[in-house]
């Protein structure tokens, strides 16, 4: 069960929090983003990474160091973090670093909604909370069952598409799922999710929702760059069949992308959407960042197959600020100043309980 | 038979001239350019995109709303306009939302060169104007002549790549165009054009042409991003034969890029034949943004297969200023900045008459 | 033999040194950057790229203008530009416009590492290199000796991917190799470089290894734009094979892309590797710029194909600066406004001496 949040805030410095991230994934945006606010910083990080992010060490006020990222669950660990008065700022690693359990139990204030973290670690749950935000998704099939078309065979967490794969009949997802169940990765059926496979333009559209201001913000877009997918299409079909090669779909970085102007309040529809849905079904709702992630078809609909619950690695992009968050700021706003700004006027209205769980 | 510039800016407070956009295609970059220019600012809007304007309203001055587009033809809403002396800004939505007539009869000044808007909107003139500047561009066929390798069939109009297929033989055309005529998409074979389909890299330069400062600047490029097309390359043949896929041309949104730079002086000489030709045939010639749309070979030709004679929704990418804007401004300087920037030079110097037709 | 360092400066005003750049690759990147930093700039170009440099001519303090590249390497050239206390700063088109006998001799300070331009023009001391610095590579071949898979054959130099061919079987890349002998574009098959081609995500990284501060940089990373690599995914099968075309590697432009955060470290220690190893082997090593060119596997292996040892053309998408730029420098910081305020400090600490061979 997760704690109150006034609780979590006991003992804190509430006029002079820290942000405090896990060293992977977004942190370099999300220090960066906390320095530009005048907020103080802690970076949580493994022995072997530290050399690395100690080249960023005037972005850094401590260097937490651990032996292993589940050590962030030890007591010991959390004290030190509550004595900085420090927020953990969440990203794709958290949970697939240190477990959906620890996240969950966490006797830290965390900047974001903790229990969205279950809802996306379950596929099932992530596409049904989708459904119930009156946004557009790709048919779902059950292990076995017929389709049309393609379908593409997911695993749960945030893996970067590791193990995903496509499949042209329903003899091809049981086998596929077979394999994947014989060599360990999942336990059975029940670990995937098996989508349509929609062609179109994939599209990830990155969001902030703020608490304080009671407002939802475009922050960017991106595409993801994903091994092997982006690289299959420069080489022609004799080359592909003398390889005998299948997509993949593991991430590797982003390319900045922007929308089609006339996509925007469709897109806004959706996200305002996902806040309300989050709102009714997960109060108090989601704070700060997410992404909704799909495929833009042909005929201009977008088709959400993902989301995000946090800030998504994409916004890596956009650390001088986006074509979008320009808009509303005047001034270059990444997803990690947003997030460090939110802490602030929080700080300094006295509502920093609005922002954590 | 278009107005007099003068006659359109009778009545106008010419030291003090608003920014008029349609709310669509690259309202919020041209909005937000305007603002930082200190200009006063108009959106003109239908009523079930008001909502997603108004999270922009810091951007706006005025909204002016309207049932439907094409009620901006209208005398009551043109006499709105007139009386905060603004000027209206062009871009990719106006023709395809109000129709050709409208905007060639319209009593506003437009920013840019109203007589291209015709050429643009039909193919053919479209393509000649391009090759009377001097401009490589792809073969071009009669609808059932005879042609080598691949050719790609356009729909007049801004339809954003809508309709367009891709024939391998000229009965594959001749079928194509039937069935869009059939299906009332298309009058006849003389609403298509036939042209080459160049295999490259797709590119879209972005042009300014400042009748002030009397120069061309090199403002940016981007690829579209479209769907279907930017979508199937992610699949092996396998997987497209199976779905039987065709690749379609709708653009969804735009990605940066930047040229070789031994290719910019060949760009750049494309970019003032398209002024030189503009002047000579459809005199003052093209005032502000322009985009020179192709494809460059593995041998660095760039054929330019299409041309739009305003801003193109490439540019929203560089709301912060692109790589290019930057080295002749040492500022962030976004088209819709640069067009503002135009006015309010040109407004000062008393020469509003030379940037309006 | 190169000449001193220590000689080349004979007779400069060492406090106020000038940028020298051929006009061509980066720059308009180079000259921006020195201005941004203060330094005054010299542009050599030839006389039919003239007027196209001419537009950026509050860029560009001398304008040097030659009949052809090669007079580069002419006294009078040369005089005329040690007059002007200039640094000649090299990017990718120097070796390739005034060959490598010139610029090997060249009594000019150059910013960089002069002995490293030797091994970049041989594609298989460039890999011996790589390969000294420990950094992953994908295997390499003899012309007519088996593999699996693809392979990739190259050519010399810094040709931006031109005559570069895929071959399934040895007996492939023999007929290919052959052809280019015969057309007289290689000599024999000493001149090429035979690779396995690897299929995931290509990825350029940039570095700048600064012997002042004593530290490496990561600048960004981007993914080429090639002719027609990058186009042949937008068509099917049934297109691609009824124009029977092959994919080639033209370099068009560049796209930005941002890393998967838990790639950098491994990619900082090839990139530490890389200084290294040429401090080592071809001391007193790495000055400024270079880049690491390679392919990121679906299984987050990062394989390394090519290296080039100054200002790569991707880094002109940041003229801007970076989002790993910024991190550092928290301002606008591009690759050549980098080079320039190494210069600028190391002239500041009379240190010019060590950030020129």
């Amino acid at each position: 069960m997760p704690v109150e949040p006034r609780r979590l805030l006991e003992g804190y410095d509430t006029r002079s929090p820290a942000v405090a991230v896990l060293g992977s994934h977004s942190a370099l945006q999300i220090l960066h983003g906390a320095r530009a606010e005048g907020l103080s910083t802690v970076l949580i990080v493994t022995r072997d990474r530290l050399w690395f992010y100690e080249q960023f060490s005037h972005l850094v006020d401590r260097f937490v160091v651990v032996d292993r990222w589940p050590d962030l669950c030890r007591d010991d660990v959390i004290s030190e973090l509550r004595r900085f008065s420090a927020i953990l700022v969440p990203h794709g690693s958290l949970v697939e670093y240190v477990g959906i359990g620890c996240v969950m139990e966490l006797r830290l204030p965390v900047f974001g909604l903790r229990n969205l973290f279950e809802v996306e670690a379950d596929q099932r749950r992530k596409m049904g909370l989708l459904r119930e935000a009156g946004i557009e998704t790709p048919k779902q099939f059950r292990v076995g069952e017929g389709f049309k078309g393609l379908a593409i065979v997911k695993l749960g967490g945030a893996k970067g598409g590791r193990g995903y794969f496509l499949a042209r009949t329903p003899e091809e997802v049981v086998k596929g799922v077979d394999a994947l169940a014989r060599s360990g990765v999942i336990r059975g059926p029940e670990n995937v999710l098996v989508q349509e496979y929609v062609v179109g333009a994939p599209l990830y559209v990155h969001f902030f929702y703020s608490p304080i201001l009671g407002r939802l913000e475009l922050m960017g877009a991106d595409i993801r760059y994903e091994s092997n997918a982006d690289g299959i299409g420069r080489l022609t079909p004799k080359y592909l069949e003398h390889l005998g090669i299948e997509p993949s779909f593991v991430v590797v970085g982003n390319i900045p992308v922007v929308l089609r102007e006339s996509l925007l309040p469709k897109v806004m529809r959706f996200g305002q959407g996902f806040v309300e849905a989050t709102k009714r079904l997960l109060p108090p709702g989601i704070i700060g960042p997410f992404c909704l992630e799909g495929v833009v078809t042909e005929d201009l609909r977008f088709l959400v197959f993902e989301f995000s619950g946090r800030i998504v690695a994409g916004t890596n992009l956009y650390v001088q600020g986006s074509p979008y968050s320009q808009l509303y700021w005047g001034e270059p706003m990444s997803m990690g100043r947003r997030i460090a700004r939110e802490i602030r006027i929080a700080s300094e209205e006295g509502r920093l309980g609005e922002v954590v769980t």
